[in-house]
């Protein structure tokens, strides 16, 4: 398709970007074009927007940023067999090799030669966005575009919260920002019989208390390792999301697992943290597991089905709904942390 | 403890029961006594009510049949360390050898040498019951009696539903006895995105709606196969959960199910079964359990939490609540398949 | 590459082949051109030789069959990215569609919409053969050609042996056909405590005795289920592959096994199977596996590894080597069980 | 029984240890008396003989040491029904609540309460030693009593390396000690493909080549991270298991760690140790197991067998065989590290 689209460009190495027209990208053999319907902002998108150590070292500008999206499949490419024009589709956001050990054994969340939209490709902060066929997600034709955005940080989400048991356990959830929220939600659907949620943000936590929550716990004025054993007659909940990425609340979590439990660590804390190995890890015999993306697609069939079956409702966390004109604005909202999550339109 | 207590007897080897005046059980050094406040009626108890050919090989009249329970601990024996006077407790029903390789390896539910209360020992349709200590399932002090009962049987739908991931899965309960609808329940409960319940008494189906399935179908008017292949995009369920016994549900069962499937076997037909290995099982990948008693006591944590956390609401089940005078109106009720859960209170 | 070749074609719909010169296929965009270095006769080509009910409702005359090979890559398609000229491969039989539920959840050996080289297109047993690049597999270089064509059978017998845990458990191989031998070796190599081989032809017992069985059993000779149980102080085995297809070998391996044991199950009874399910499934709690195929490609690394690390040695196994022009003594011998894997030149 | 026994007692809360004439313990009502016929020397006793901080803050002297055992019952309890007077045992060294919520889900190798024989209670460097029936684990009649005695430790590497998929996977055994040894024994035994032991001891390196290791690399004269990676064509095993308990080596263990991998980790460093989750943690997706003790009894069932069916030869640990008078030589072996296990006889 030819002609030019609106655009949000990470245009500098500087903080910041800018809406400008640019050609609607070309399509490849194996690519399908994409008239984006709505995309929300990610906690990486911010990171690259505020223009931190992490986007500095990884992301070149100019580029079109962002990668949670739901659009229309408008054109395809030559050799594309599984996805025709008019699909409804959301993308997954990793781009693998095919070829690497964790490929060939099915683990193509930790490909170790990934690519990720809108941070090492074009992303979809724009009108248009041309991605790879296999990288897309159909949606059932019902699903408002808004919730199908947010389907990828759901993913991780889910990927985090249903890599063990759940029903009939008691879960901690570390950390309330958007994919801490939808934990929430995800623990409570998916049988969780104490569900504990943690932050310092009280609008968070307000939303934590929407999502399902049966407790929710401002650390800062709670211990909140305390606050868990109480909770547990003294023994310590089954299962830690850890989400926040604070050193002083991963090791919470550590001293909060219960013999035997799980710590699923989503989050990525900018140094390397202190861990009483020993004591918090072996004698109590835990499962620690790092969380990356979602599984191709056995994460996204979770996640649709839970939406489309309204055993998750994330209607509380899509707060704010924006023209991409205001994505600035939407910006602003994510570094105060006074929003669920951001959605723009095109 | 000295005295008489109530107690319903299978006194001959015939059908029926007797309500009669017996001696107060005595307690070993291992055991317990307990009073007890609330007792169900399991289809077991039927079969042994109705002296079908299984009791007849199996129970050795006269002797106090019943193992669901709830009730309160009176008297220990002299060995007794865990339990308390005072303790308000339910039972596992199995009890088990602690030599066997099964018992050695921790798969107690599977114990070679298993015994089980009121088939093999004196029960519990009576004021009062001895049990070993070991059991005994402690109940949160604030749960109601009628629900403690029924725990065990819960246990078995816990058990089945459980055995195996639910969240975001399609799942077909085939078969709406009362564990049937608890299995309804607890896949509600755990996520499931679809719960289909097959059976053929409208009475219980609507239980099993009120219990939460998605869609209820009378096998006798519907095509059970069918309809679950048009729900599920003719792919098939992910989960099935045998609980009907009838060898042509089974088979149903068997087709229903979508390749790499899980078919958790629970009910007990009475004669083998044809099943079609190479196109059913082989070729579609499927994982088929079979499912006996309860894990001990991972099985009795979850029922409790469960229960405690209201993610289960059994009260739709808990249809009749009879003085254990009227002991022959619950079978008859449970003969005709006109009730839920029928409790007795001595 | 234009030419003619030397190809085994499955000429008529009626027993036998026929040994013909027939044109090299061409390469799709996305396919490889692969001279056939070994190939070796599998089962399922037996029945399309002898021409059986099965094959007669499923395969096309006339065409090339045969699936099992090694071989060096001479051509690849346009699009093709992953292999290159000079490669030295073997295939994944299944062509699957990436579409369907399976498929996306990464379990693509039970793909709904599964085609099988050399059954449903055209196979190896000549000069070349032309496939998806997305099926090949690639060899270490100094694994020897004869070994490397039957990876993919060996794929079947790591499936299902190493579908569970094998290290210090006790394990029956019923069924000592090549893959039921290949078993043998593999269960022995992941630490079974016990092998045990079970068959009525001496010739394939003394094969399975070479791969490291612990114990072989005359099925026809001994009583199966009491020499299992013998050897287990009467508790049964703790797995059992069943290879067989033999109802009353199935039966016995499902009296054989142990409580909470695994059945696993690769092949193909023609008729539907009488099971207990109540006393051999339920009351044992045990898990039946159906395996097909071989997982893409984590079986494909177990394989290659299991073998080039020498903790497999299938030597004993590779009883005949013969020029693709021999082809009918090798189905001859096959149909007699007088061999182990028989490969052939071309 | 009556009478006066030899026995090393830890005297005084110094370093070293004494051997002493005391009285032949008493038997409880669930006890019984064992003759010890070997009793290996653990790393924990050597912990407790020279006297370091750990023991000062656990260890009540004086009293009876040593945990790892084999001998014959010659006197039981008044209430024990599962061992009887000439049984030929080892024990499991954990004292159980049967409590706990670990306890009541089976996971009794991490319960809450644990007490630790020859740690918290009277342990086996004597001449006898009561101890509780339910820690008995009965011997095949035929194992050499040296052999018997290491099936503890030997149950600690079992747990570690089968905690997950070992066949045809790769694996780093780092920390070469009597238990890393065994632990090289067992993935080899269990169908690993490439056994990698670490150490900076030559006379372990030596040892763990007899064990099996395919490629022992002296931790200090090479970079163990980059040897990993060469080993495996850059993408690095698929396991680790950490028994050294270094923090640098532990550090290296995630390093060389392949996406998705799993690092078990046994050791006990004394302080806690910096990871660097976010790299080395999450973005690998990898898996992280705290081990302690061993599985009840389900390791013990696997130890047993593996030692039985000569899938692992310990033969080549069983470096020293000393009697009891000579225990000092023992534990400077032990602290020289010139030594596989040191086994006294009373």
């Amino acid at each position: 398709m030819n002609g030019k689209m609106k655009a949000i460009m990470k245009h500098k190495r500087e903080p910041g970007a800018e809406l400008t027209e640019v050609d609607i990208p070309e399509v490849g053999d194996l690519d399908v074009l994409i008239k984006v319907k709505a995309t929300s902002i990610c906690g990486t998108d911010v990171h690259i927007y505020n223009w931190d150590e992490w986007s500095e070292s990884r992301v070149k500008p100019p580029y079109v940023f962002g990668h949670e999206f739901a659009g229309e499949v408008v054109e395809v490419g030559e050799k594309v067999t599984k996805v025709q024009v008019g699909d409804y589709v959301s993308a997954e956001t990793h781009i693998v090799c095919h070829q690497c050990p964790q490929c060939l054994t099915g683990q193509f969340h930790i490909c170790e030669n990934t690519k990720i939209i809108g941070v090492d490709t074009q992303g979809c902060f724009a009108e248009y966005v041309a991605l790879p066929e296999e990288n897309m997600w159909k949606n059932p034709v019902d699903m408002p575009v808004d919730m199908a955005s947010i389907q990828e940080p759901m993913g991780n989400a889910v990927h985090t919260v249903l890599n063990g048991d759940v029903a009939g356990k008691t879960i901690a959830i570390i950390g309330c920002g958007p994919i801490g929220l939808m934990a929430v939600g995800v623990a409570k659907a998916a049988g969780a019989s104490l569900v504990l949620a943690f932050d310092v943000n009280p609008y968070r936590l307000e939303l934590a208390e929407k999502m399902g929550a049966s407790v929710t716990v401002h650390s800062g004025k709670e211990d909140p390792v305390k606050k868990a054993k109480d909770l547990t007659d003294g023994h310590g909940v089954d299962v830690v999301c850890e989400m926040s990425g604070h050193p002083v609340a991963m090791d919470q979590g550590f001293k909060m697992v219960t013999n035997g439990g799980r710590v699923s660590i989503l989050s990525l804390p900018v140094k390397p943290v202190h861990i009483d190995i020993t004591n918090d890890v072996v004698f109590k015999g835990i499962h620690v597991q790092g969380i990356t993306g979602r599984k191709m697609f056995e994460t996204w069939q979770q996640v649709s089905r839970l939406l489309q079956s309204e055993q998750v409702d994330v209607s509380p966390i899509l707060t704010h709904h924006l023209p991409i004109e205001e994505f600035e604005k939407g910006f602003e909202l994510m570094n105060e942390g006074k929003c669920g999550k951001v959605v723009l339109h095109p």
